[in-house]
């Protein structure tokens, strides 16, 4: 694959100013309700709060100072053995259709089975909508678990994707990786 | 159907005693790992902490001073307009098969109808152990939704369960049913 044109920095700490660049970011893209604004907002707030312990860990990809072009959001999910949420990833309207998610989706993959993870599951809605979101979880190699009907709303379905992560992959140490790989990772 | 012999009062306001009171209760049923007990104890303290703004309800049976016999959590999902979980329903295990899970689930129905809900969604483990849960969901009108493979872990299957709820039930005032109702209220 020829280099991307456009090659953000993407880092993975977290700092006080990002809550408020999660949210415009989350805004900007126009496909969140009020409600799911303020919860992307406050995951990044409680990953302030508690670090490691909230659960919520984090990719931003950004090329300027004080804006985030792109994001994901990713943890555990609580009481089971390794399955992970990939909760939120966004990137900026103008910038979609670089690769810039799936760069993102994948490095959350990399550190997911760094963390001993096997299964990484994503929701969206059926909505027409989101057919391009569908179709970037399909294009990331994410199928579809489940389809719960009128789960958001009626006429509005809940679709419940599952990458499930290859073995190989646990195995390597993705960190000596990253280096070598087509990513860029500044903090 | 004949009154029940066992008719345990029924409150739902939640009071200083009921985390340590759900832990003991969800402990004695061997059901739930050490994870699974924190996180049932916890929400009962955000109940006691936030109020309703906490999105935690409870429906709590006992017919001794300071035991709880059994207990369910239910509450909104967030960003559904009408969906509601089934966090948690359990009951004392030598107080299993008098129909006190039913009548807690019925309660809960109830409920949620009354706050708008219009879908209750449970889930289970599809392990062999979870076997008698199963079909206590099958008994109490839910079906299967979907099934997400080795969610919990390898060979533990997540079971989605869902109980629509029927729009008549939804246009009645539950409140001025209650003291006709086969069901004993007490708080």
């Amino acid at each position: 694959m020829a280099a991307l044109s456009y090659r953000p920095a993407l880092r993975e700490d977290v700092s006080a100013e990002d809550p408020a660049r999660v949210r415009r970011l989350v805004e900007s893209t126009g496909f969140f309700s009020a409600a799911e604004v303020d919860i992307a907002e406050e995951l990044v707030l409680e990953a302030l709060a508690r670090g490691d312990a909230a659960g919520y860990f984090f990719c931003f990809a950004s090329s300027g100072e004080d804006r985030l072009d792109a994001y994901a959001c990713y943890g555990p999910i609580p009481c089971t053995a390794s399955s992970y949420d990939l909760y939120w990833i966004a990137v900026r309207p103008q910038l979609q259709g670089l690769g810039l998610g799936r760069e993102l989706s994948e490095r959350v993959e990399q550190r997911v089975a760094q963390r001993g993870g096997t299964r990484l599951y994503a929701d969206t809605s059926g909505r027409a909508q989101y057919e391009a979101t569908r179709r970037f979880y399909e294009h990331c190699g994410y199928h579809r678990a489940a389809v719960l009907s009128d789960f958001y709303a009626p006429a509005d379905d809940k679709i419940i994707y599952v990458k499930v992560l290859d073995s190989d992959r646990r195995r390597t140490d993705g960190r000596s990786h990253a280096g070598g790989h087509d990513l860029r990772s500044e903090g």
